[in-house]
């Protein structure tokens, strides 16, 4: 019997992390590198014959174009593809843009720490009239300015990707399908932390590669069964 | 107020309108003018103002793709996309894969052009064991055969486009949302000639050229109040 299955891709190299930027909400390109990373997916997909029957993304272009670049390898550029700006990486407030290592002086390794490796510490948010506002922006100009984050710790980004894991994603699960996720560092372990019940402190200790592919299997309840890395 | 919009358009140049073969369900990739052609679209619709709230496509990679090149250059990716097979292009039958001049020759200017340009003459459908049968894709292997056409008439296309438009793009026009279609010549045709309740002769006479845009405005009864072409 066919059973669901959560297939999760962190998107590949960006140019902001090719330039070790903060990157959060900034919606940045892939870089060549992180094109490559993407076909790579496709291909290993491909060889363990894992075809989607349905794709979500983020808004932002580094997994949309991670998705699109795998589906295009994979031949299998015909599934739906729904977005949302739940799936986006955690927002990094007034860091965003910034240079870590710049950051790290400026506020202390301390309190760097706390914030970056922290379960519930937001960097400061950004200010009211900042021009990284991503309600500048068209493309969330029709989503209520109170739902949109001027910065979040991964206890704030855990709870809107796990709003969106029950109210869209498990629907998908339940009708047995085979769902790829293709979204960031942060919003994929704040997922995984809840299909997982890891605590803060093991979620810490979580890293999810660029490149590599985890794979969740369920059974008919919801429970999951398998956990495979490809 | 927001007004339902359905904005239509044809994907551009594949490898097969360069060499003049007949393609229907062919899975044949755009030519680098059909990816221009793409660009344009974004680029016009950029100009027009027009930012889609959702996007179709039909399972044709050169439908799929004219819609991706033109939301990239649009800048408005985020989107959802829903696929269907029922907006590919018309069904050619035993021709697909073969030279129109050819086929001319083999069955005669008459027999040719009243499939061409006849409203329910079909070509020869494909024999059951031909490789050219969609059901030996995987992407239609979830499908019931039964579903699957041999070969279309324009009014065997426009029964599936007509019902693909009535069970899942009407709920989206009554939302008052903007629908971006990007399919083929033929299906946008029957789709065409059901919105604007053309005739067979009618028609016949319609063509939607690739690389323009035809956007229909709705009032809240789904009834047309204009029709516009960029």
């Amino acid at each position: 019997m066919k059973q669901a299955r959560l297939v999760l891709v962190r998107h590949g190299q960006s140019v902001f992390n090719k330039k070790d930027l903060f990157t959060g909400w900034t919606d940045v390109e892939l870089s060549e590198q992180g094109r490559q990373e993407a076909k790579a997916v496709g291909q290993m997909l491909k060889k363990a014959g894992v075809y989607p029957d349905i794709c979500f993304t983020s808004w932002l272009k580094r997994a949309i174009h991670t998705a699109q670049i795998a589906l295009h390898e994979l031949e299998w550029e015909h599934i739906n593809v729904i977005r949302s700006y739940k799936l986006n990486e955690r927002h990094y407030g007034a860091w965003q843009g910034q240079k870590k290592e710049k950051i790290k002086q400026e506020v202390g390794e301390k309190a760097f720490l706390s914030v970056r490796r922290g379960y519930d510490v937001a960097p400061p948010p950004l200010p009211q009239n900042d021009l990284r506002l991503v309600w500048r922006d068209k493309k969330y100009a029709t989503l209520k300015h109170t739902l949109l984050p001027l910065s979040e710790s991964l206890k704030d980004t855990k709870q809107r990707v796990v709003e969106y894991y029950e109210t869209e994603l498990l629907q998908e699960l339940q009708q047995n399908k085979t769902v790829l996720i293709s979204a960031h560092g942060n919003s994929l372990r704040a997922l995984v932390m809840h299909l997982e019940n890891l605590t803060p402190k093991e979620v810490v200790e979580l890293e999810i590669p660029t490149g590599e592919i985890v794979i969740f299997t369920f059974d008919g309840k919801n429970q999951i069964v398998n956990k495979e890395i490809l």
